[in-house]
């Protein structure tokens, strides 16, 4: 079966029964999602920190203290993501397939959006996606561009790579933008080192992709960027989702496309 | 005074008295245009070519044949651009000050529209235009791409190219997709071999200016690309404008801007 025809409860299943995967065009048109739960003391910085660096941390729902479903995702936040990523004082320790045995009381998960959503978009404009296309992971990237700071976080600013062919770059700008709670348009077109990334061919989370005579890297602003805040800010304990390996939710991707 | 602030029967004197330069930043808020006069027994194939390459040909008005004012051109066509160039058999002949001796009563001609309409829209949404900072001309290229022939037309697009910082091409995007009767948005983004350009130091019309680190080439079509056509089709005689100095009219670029 093609996992793109998958419900989301269906592949949350999958995950909860120890599928690992990126989940890059699984459950077509169902909206994924970054997650990151943080100790509720640390929690308004957070959102304060997504408020002021809305493109890359557009925040879709933020769960009751402890709990582990919100309005937008009916499973166990700490069971049904295919892959985990635990912080400790900023430091990753672990990259387990579920956290309910660190899971805490006090932890406030925060849903942000995530590109993935508007990938249907683009191919169906006719903009090829090469990760998909590899069955890979998306190449993410640090980059030189700092993230305005909230309370206890600051850190760089995080991105993904597309590489579009050059006729087809305005058409990916304007599918985008029409998405702008999943981080809208491109953040920076062209040059790598423009916004200090030194080697396409060596991302910071995920897999590198080809990128073809004729075609531009077009970056968009990333949701793993508040788990390098966590990283950046050694913040004591966190909990996000393993880069790319997303909670698919029960929301419509069209829910997050303006006109 | 700045030539900005010229209206445009001001501007068109100065032309007129034997002033010589590329018109880009001349008469803020005025649109420009593309000159192209042909015999009335190739207008018809022009207009379809113009039709079917109606991004690189949009075409703003066209004069009654002998014609030297339009609707939107209250001055003469034959002197009252700063520079001319004058085909025969395809190949340019000359390059005059004015065409008064040359002009003839089968002519039509025809008012494209051109690019530096959007370039107040470009700056006043913070995206620099250096060939306007360098006080020099565009830089334009022929590309690889061939457009659709019509009759006896037939060439090669010519785009013009902007630097963008990767950071504000997404704006450049938006912004200029908003005037699609005089380019609209871009034809390519990036890598120039993408479109058949070599090296983007030695524009075929026009003149190179710089890329700075940081920057992408963003090529968007050109109102030139029917003078190629003529150039590549052998059209027995035909009367442009000379490439960069462009005819100033009497409409206001607002009216070419969707919403």
């Amino acid at each position: 079966m093609d996992v793109g025809d998958l419900r989301p409860e269906e592949a949350r299943e999958r995950f909860r029964a120890g599928v690992r995967v990126p989940t890059a065009g699984w459950c077509r048109g169902w909206t994924q999602a970054n997650l990151l739960a943080v100790p509720r003391e640390i929690a308004f910085d957070l959102l304060l920190f997504a408020q002021r660096n809305a493109q890359a941390c557009p925040v879709l729902d933020v769960g009751d203290p402890g709990a582990v479903s919100t309005g937008l995702f009916a499973g166990d936040l700490r069971t049904d993501l295919p892959g985990y990523r635990v912080y400790e004082g900023g430091v990753p320790v672990a990259e387990p397939d579920e956290v309910r045995g660190v899971w805490r009381e006090d932890l406030v998960a925060f849903l942000i959006g995530c590109s993935f959503t508007f990938e249907d978009a683009l191919l169906e404009a006719g903009v090829p996606v090469r990760h998909l296309e590899a069955g890979t992971n998306v190449p993410m990237y640090r980059t030189s561009v700092e993230c305005r700071p909230a309370g206890v976080l600051r850190g760089p600013l995080v991105v993904s790579m597309r590489p579009v062919p050059g006729s087809l770059v305005a058409t990916a700008v304007r599918v985008t933008s029409r998405y702008p709670a999943v981080h809208g348009a491109p953040v920076h077109v062209g040059d790598p080192a423009g916004i200090g990334i030194r080697d396409l061919g060596a991302p910071d989370f995920g897999d590198p992709v080809e990128v073809r005579p004729g075609e531009t890297p077009v970056f968009w602003a990333c949701g793993v960027t508040p788990q390098a805040a966590v990283m950046a800010s050694g913040v004591p304990f966190a909990i996000g989702h393993l880069p790319g390996h997303m909670a698919i939710t029960d929301a419509r991707d069209h829910l997050f496309q303006v006109p």
